[in-house]
Parts: C-alpha cells; structure tokens; sequence
C-alpha cells in the first residue's frame, strides 16, 4: 500500500513545479490513459515476455496519476474503492461467477 | 491510501470466483487500460462538467486492476511508486520544470 | 481515403519483415490503443496547443494498425463502417441528438 | 478501402447533428483512444476467443472517429500514411528487422 509519507511526496512533487495548474480532472485521466497503454506497450507482442523493471516503471505511473487525480477530486481511494467492491461483489455472485470470464450481464 | 483490509477484500474478491487464471500480466495490463478508457470517456465531450460518482467508480475500477497487478507479480506499491519518484524528481529538476507542462527531453 | 497502392505498401512492409506471426487480432488490437494512446499524449495539457506534424505521424500510426486488423480478419473497411453508420444513423435520430453530446441512452 | 460515399456519408452524419462543436483535435483523440480500448476490450481476456461481429463494431467505431479527425484537420490520409510508412521503413530496415518483435532501437 502506499504510506502517507509516499502521497506526501507526491504531492510536493507537483506543488515544486506548479504543476496543479495542469492537473485538471480531464488533463489526468488522459494521463492515466496515456501511461496505462505504455504499460501494454510491455505486453504488445508477447504476453509471456516482459521486462519486469519496465513494467515496474510503467505501473507506478499509472499510480501516481491516479494519487494526482484522487487529490485534485478530494477523494479517499479506499473509500471508493470499498464502495465499487460492493457493486462489483453484488454484480458478479460467487455461484455465477466462478471460473467465467464473462462479462455480468451475460453470466446466465 | 488503501488499507490492508481493503486489499484483502480485492484478494479474496478475485479468489472466491477463480479468477486468477486470467490474471496473467498481460490480460491485467489490458484492463488497466481498458477501465483507463471508460475513465476517460467521463471526460470525452467536455473537460469541466462530468458525472462525479461515475468518475469514482471507474477510477476505482482502474485501482483494483493495478492491485490485481501488483500482487500478480509479488510487487509492493510504495516500493516501485518511490524508486519512479526519484526518477522523476531527477528527470523534472523544480528549476527547469517549474511552470511547465513540456516533456522532460525538451526542458532547455 | 487510403489507395490499394498504399495498401500493398503496407502489407509488404509487414510480409518482408515476416511480421505476420506477431500480427494476432489481440495483439493488433493493443497496438491500435497504444497508438492511439500516443495520438492522445499530443493533447495531454493542452487541448489546442498541439504539434501538427506529431499529431498526422500518430492518428497514422493508428491508421495503419486498423489496416493490419482489417487483412488479419479479411474485412472490408468500407462494409464495416457502412453497417456501423447504419447502427449509429438509427440509434442517434437526428431530431433528438441534434446539437447534444449526450449518450444515445441518455437521449430523453 | 473506404469510399468516397462512406466519407460522405460520415460528414452528412456528424453534420446533420450539430456535432462539429464537439470535434476539437482533443475531444477526437480521447474519442479514437475511448474507441480503440473497446476494441481492446473484444481481446481482454483471450486472444483466440472473441466475437467477430463485436470486433468488426468497435473497429468501425475506431475508424469513424479517425476520419472525423482527418476532416477536423484537413488531412489526406492517402498522404499521411504514406509519408509515416516512408520513416517507418528507413526505421526498421528488412534485414534488421525480419522476424524480431524489437522495437527499432532496440534491433543491434
């Protein structure tokens, strides 16, 4: 998990370049976009061989524009997160859901 | 911050359906992006007025997957978020990166 | 629009490199997000400050992929986007979505 | 390929709705990004099983939004994709590249 002390760093990261100024809500989610398909550029041709350290970097990225968006909506990420399991463990039953890849609303 | 309970409840989310065996690395960083996407979509038409809630649930379905994927590969978050925060603070030095929004390669 | 001549180019840069082994539907299928990804990291602050010349060399990065996707799955662009139009023509009537950018599904 | 009717046929679509406010550079990018991770979404998870009929949609879809962005811009796509197959080629030289997944500088 991420400790305080981590989105404190974060966040300083931004202030000491006044960089809030471009962190709009819609600026942050392209960039969430943006590093997420630099992560599955680590899987484009190969799902079997990838560079870990690559995917390492890849992956925080992804993270520290979700931590950026977080701050800049004021949200609690366990609170949300807590809040879509519940929709999510109603959505998908354990009796149905078990071993399927399915989507939920083809899940018979 | 996301609590140790909270990561439980997306383990055992995952563990109680037999989910795993599509969490390949490769079909995790598909979601990442695919969810990434649908987060983006809140966005699509129009920078300042979107669905707050549905941002919420689709920037949680983004941060479930990349718990998914941390604990696929045995990753620990503050670990890789700090090692690609030292690479940014020393990519973005606060002199040069102060007030701009450019790529690293083109601060002068 | 893109000539058969331009088409052949593109299936013989592919044949000559021998890249049809890599060219699932799946994989293709990532490399048009990633594409389309970097075409999205042009507008990533800034919605009108953007590099013209960066922004053709990606939507073609794009275009090209589509056409790989298309000769792995023998499609016919031209039968694929008219069956859509029809599907869009008939789900966004002209009456209710004038001048909205709502979802058809929102359309009152 | 797609026709001059098709292209047509798209415009008098976008046109007929109003929907040109809504077509800046930006939105069109988010739109093809929004599009191509739909697309993505046919493969999340399985590369061999998917449903053709739901590929051929999201891909149109893909291509829909790529035309809008050459309009919106003025493009000719014959000739950019030409002029990036043209860099392409110097970049991944045949008897480099046959056969290996790299990315160009990567290939020795």
């Amino acid at each position: 998990m991420m400790t305080e002390q981590t989105i404190d760093r974060i966040r300083r990261f931004t202030a000491d370049r006044e960089w809030q100024q471009y962190h709009t809500p819609g600026n942050l989610a392209k960039s969430i976009a943006i590093e997420a398909a630099e992560l599955l550029e680590c899987f484009q041709w190969s799902d079997t061989e990838y560079d870990r350290e690559h995917v390492k970097e890849e992956l925080a990225d992804v993270l520290v524009y979700c931590r950026n968006l977080l701050d800049e909506l004021g949200l609690d990420e366990d609170e949300i997160v807590n809040a879509k399991m519940t929709k999510n463990e109603a959505k998908y039953p354990v009796e149905k859901a078990r071993g399927k890849a399915e989507k939920y609303d083809r899940l018979g």
